[in-house]
């Protein structure tokens, strides 16, 4: 199967053709699945349920490694089936896996979510520095996106601390990071839980892609996170799981999940209109 | 059957009666594999000969998540046979997977080390603060070993750079999270490649246990590490992966293995006399 070759410009280029920057967060959870949903694969068979009703109104999809990884072997099944079916579809497979690990452990890891899952970019976790980003930029196409920003509260404790430098901790990374890999390999996360920091970090990082989670559940301001953290180029990922996945329990839960990722590719539209986004490649 | 439950006192108590601070890092690389173990399950095969071969000389083992992630749905098999093999041992079983996320996702990494692979204690990331790690401190007997100074070089990027608080990054995380859980459950990562820092470490964490790794093949200094690391009580556990696990390719690897364990064990065991770790539980 010949799947697309994902680099900022075919990112983009998908982002105007479906004028949307939705990324559907697959953080499926066994027992949240309806009960319309039967058979022996629930957790595929939910996932496929909701990529077949929202894939023209999504750009990407996240998988939530750890609702996968508390069903032990099956769960690692369905990731890998999920992944699968997402790459048919032609879309961008993330791996939220917040992986990061020295060296020659760093390159099985990525050999995991790269050549084992066959993901396009698993998010790192920055701690660790350069030795622990770097394997994860070493196949054309596959990307790895660092934590800046998260959305959590726990955010405040280190990434939002100043260093000796002036800049916070979360600026550092971006400062530092950013000379590790090319925007097209190398993406941002910043929650849009903190919208006072979302133009920031954008300014910090022109030309890369962000990948915003806060929207929905979390309560992010969708308008808000377009107006600050789009560029003229697209460059934007916004994601949305828990509002999408169970808008609906009952056996309309397809139909619920559609609407709910319309609403808001629907508002996505209205902004990159707006912005108007670059139409040209 | 009867595992033993781990706070500090049951550690340090396995300590004084194997006379060993060792835990053994078990970075099964399929490719490294010696050509004399054969057979459909080689990774678990091999690690039970090494377990087999060295659990009286040492206190804990550590999987190394990465390489067995490597090798897909099979890799999670002979992850999860390994711990339940070493928990029959009665060793204490750390799992090294680097994980940490927000809160209820969080929730579901634990889930996943603690119930679906039944390990002792997992490496978490301090990167997204407290709401990231508290998940892991919520099961009583089962910890979380926070990384605080890494053994690898990007420890400069980040970890080593000061704040301005006047603290390095690596002090701040221990500042802020020896609050979050106690010297039973909560545990730190220092390489014993930074000696200079070691020490620094265990006066902020005068009683908490310290996972050093970096010993062997990283070329960190076993007698320096025990002498600036190890407290009348012990608290202390000393990792070495490749040097143990490949000390040869031959038949004989597992002798190699146990003759390798054995220097290291007897070295501890001379500290471990000259520091007179308390005798009485």
């Amino acid at each position: 199967m010949n799947t697309p070759f994902w680099d900022r410009q075919a990112l983009n280029r998908a982002i105007r053709e479906l004028q949307s920057c939705l990324c559907i967060g697959l953080d499926t959870d066994e027992t949240r699945i309806p009960r319309a949903v039967t058979g022996k694969d629930k957790v595929f068979d939910f996932n496929k349920s909701i990529i077949d009703a929202t894939a023209d109104l999504a750009v990407a999809y996240k998988i939530n490694a750890a609702f996968y990884e508390a069903m032990g072997q099956a769960g690692w099944q369905a990731m890998a089936d999920t992944i699968a079916y997402i790459r048919d579809k032609r879309r961008f497979v993330i791996l939220d896996a917040k992986r990061g690990d020295i060296g020659n452990t760093g390159e099985l890891y990525a050999r995991a979510c790269f050549e084992q899952l066959d993901a396009d970019a698993v998010t790192v976790s920055p701690y660790m520095g350069r030795d622990s980003v770097l394997p994860f930029l070493s196949r054309p196409g596959r990307w790895a996106i660092l934590l800046a920003l998260t959305s959590n509260t726990g955010a405040e404790d280190f990434q939002l601390q100043r260093m000796a430098s002036g800049r916070k901790l979360f600026e550092e990374v971006i400062h530092l990071s950013s000379r590790w890999g090319s925007p097209d390999q190398l993406m941002y996360v910043a929650g849009a839980t903190r919208i006072g920091n979302l133009l920031e970090v954008r300014n910090l990082l022109p030309e890369y892609f962000l990948l915003i989670p806060g929207v929905g559940a979390q309560g992010g301001d969708l308008g808000q996170v377009m107006k600050q953290a789009m560029t003229t180029s697209g460059d934007l990922l916004i994601n949305a799981s828990r509002s999408i996945l169970y808008a609906s329990a009952g056996p309309d839960y397809i139909q619920a999940a559609r609407e709910e990722a319309l609403k808001m590719q629907s508002s996505m539209r209205t902004h990159i209109l707006e912005k108007s986004v670059n139409l040209e490649p």
